[in-house]
């Protein structure tokens, strides 16, 4: 550990699932908009529409969409399942805009606090540049930058994603670790030669469908990121 | 002023003189360097190469270069007159870098701190993104956002430099000051419909070139960042 601390110069961060709590946000804010609706099924519903929309990008199907974009169409197809048919634009496009409201992970802001103080700390999301500057100044996440798969016009896991955030950084991909709850994110970060650090989420997908610890290895394995920050100080 | 304080959601900053004074730095840190050397003559003439390398740039005889690599092309370049030939590559790297390094003029982190608290504050730099985000580092500046030409690979005052950072906010061109101390800068802002706010550094080239108030008016004139905020908070 001591070796890979003093390797790195800047630390990316996956955002959804990683660094915020989406569907715990989902869940709370939706008991101020006075609907009976099962908000945490629409969180479920929303974030699953998410890999298969951009698919669609990727595949070339559609051309490149911003996470805004396709979080509103996702959000569209959902409407009659979950009664929402009624609500205006204006409303509509402020749900939509929950994404930009995502609270931190109850360690979050200590931890990337602490990260700050030896690294370059950096989100490295899907979610496009005005949603994740918006979300760290609601939230007081302490970026030192903002990148996002917009910069490239690729979403991860694809490699330019990855490799776009270290050429801005200007620092080799060897000297950035990519951190993640998601172990495909950390796979796909290595293949460009980042080294990794998986952060475990368990409640991500809520309380009943825990996440299990990974059977793979990662470079850094931490419980949360007051904990990655402890062992990446040594 | 009221109406423009609430049309905008967002202030792009224009960074070499504007925020930070990069005359003053460089004079400062060639102290600590023990060569005996005009150091705010190689502050002048270094600066006086940006502008040339950058038309480089935009009229294609170069390929998009980052401002870092201008800067050592320009350094390089002066390394003979200032006789300072015999340095290291390390040293010189190192010196190439003193950009990073740059120090806030004595208000900019107050200001910015005060206009944090009610916008979107990002660069709109010509430097590069690196640059940006270890400067910030440096010198404790907040930006929200760090924003830079190179993410629309077009040098200001080219009109895409902005329409870029515009589109990456997610905000229209009206709800985007730009403050420089630059009157070419904020005129090509302009051009693509943004509000602008002058800044007036009248020590940006040395006390004994002090830059006059402008002729022109832009939509918020102002002594520094702290006045601005005063004048944005109405």
């Amino acid at each position: 550990m001591t070796q890979l601390a003093s390797t790195i110069r800047a630390l990316t961060f996956d955002v959804f699932g990683t660094v915020v709590d989406w569907r715990g946000t989902i869940s709370e804010e939706g008991k101020d908009w006075e609907i009976e609706l099962d908000w945490a099924a629409l969180a479920d519903a929303w974030r699953a529409g998410y890999q298969p929309a951009m698919a669609r990008v990727r595949s070339g199907e559609l051309g490149w969409t911003r996470l805004d974009d396709l979080h509103r169409m996702i959000l569209d197809s959902l409407l009659p399942e979950f009664g929402l048919t009624g609500l205006s634009e204006e409303k509509l496009a402020h749900l939509n805009r929950v994404w930009h409201r995502l609270r931190p992970w109850p360690d979050a802001v200590e931890g990337l606090t602490l990260l700050k103080q030896k690294y370059v700390i950096a989100t490295l999301s899907n979610g496009n540049v005005s949603l994740l500057t918006n979300m760290a100044k609601n939230a007081g996440l302490p970026w030192d930058c903002i990148l996002s798969a917009e910069l490239a016009h690729r979403y991860k896991p694809e490699p330019q994603a990855y490799r776009t955030a270290c050429a801005l950084l200007d620092l080799p991909p060897q000297q950035v670790l990519m951190v993640a709850a998601h172990e495909g994110d950390l796979r796909a970060a290595a293949a460009v030669g980042m080294p990794t650090a998986y952060v475990h989420r368990p409640l991500e997908y809520g309380p009943h469908n825990p996440k299990s610890w990974p059977q793979e290895g990662f470079d850094v394995m931490a419980q949360d990121f007051v904990e990655l920050a402890a062992l990446l100080a040594g």
